[in-house]
């Protein structure tokens, strides 16, 4: 396990994120999720900063219960406490937080990576984690 | 890395399933996996034979660009490759499925777990997968 100490979220982070803006209509949203069959939308300020998170597991949810009309923004209902890392944290960092921030359901499957003035420079995911365990197993 | 060579995928498996039948409808589908949150729903015959799969990316993409109508069902659709594992493999050998058999962008999250005549006896996914390297760490 010490491998995961040493590598660094920079290391394996996804820096081309796609994200929406706070004004930004929640169907619309939910489309860009499904187009790109990604499952995680960080929500941004004027400045990049991280505000908000949107998955598509919680914006499909409440669609399905009809939560929400066509007006309905991204600001309304995106979640505001973020859990986000930095790039020089470490993978094993990166799995802790997924684990301990997700509920007792799920875990978090994606972190939001942010420079020091929490502006948005990558993303990490689950699947990003699994890839490098498994590549570190075949080295063995 | 040993410990997740030790591990077997039953120690941690999820078994209450929630799967699909063929002739179910593919929008039916849809919601089901947006109800309950989930993003993979596993496509078993009557003998509970796992036959495909179904996920929330890839019906949420297909419906966005309109490829299905009403009448579309689930074994119209569904990916009939499915990648299984049984219960007595490793994490480790989960760990190399869902990164080998992924495509350059994503891995494969969910894998059904299978037993010797191939029925559904559980699932096990990548976010449980992230929890026992969580639980390992936090040991050492």
């Amino acid at each position: 396990m010490e491998n995961l100490k040493k590598i660094k979220v920079k290391d394996i982070m996804t820096t081309d994120v796609i994200y929406a803006s706070p004004k930004d209509n929640v169907i619309g949203a939910f489309e860009i999720l499904l187009k790109n069959k990604i499952s995680c939308l960080p929500v941004v300020d004027e400045n990049k900063k991280v505000i908000g998170i949107m998955t598509t597991t919680d914006i499909g949810y409440n669609l399905i219960i009809d939560r929400y009309t066509l007006e309905t923004t991204v600001g309304d209902v995106m979640t505001k406490e973020v859990i986000t890392i930095t790039p020089e944290e470490s993978i094993a960092d990166a799995i802790k937080k997924m684990d301990v921030y997700g509920n007792s359901k799920e875990i978090i499957n994606q972190l939001p990576v942010v420079d020091e003035e929490g502006k948005l420079i990558g993303i990490i995911s689950d699947g990003d984690i699994i890839r490098v365990l498994s590549k570190i197993l075949k080295e063995k």
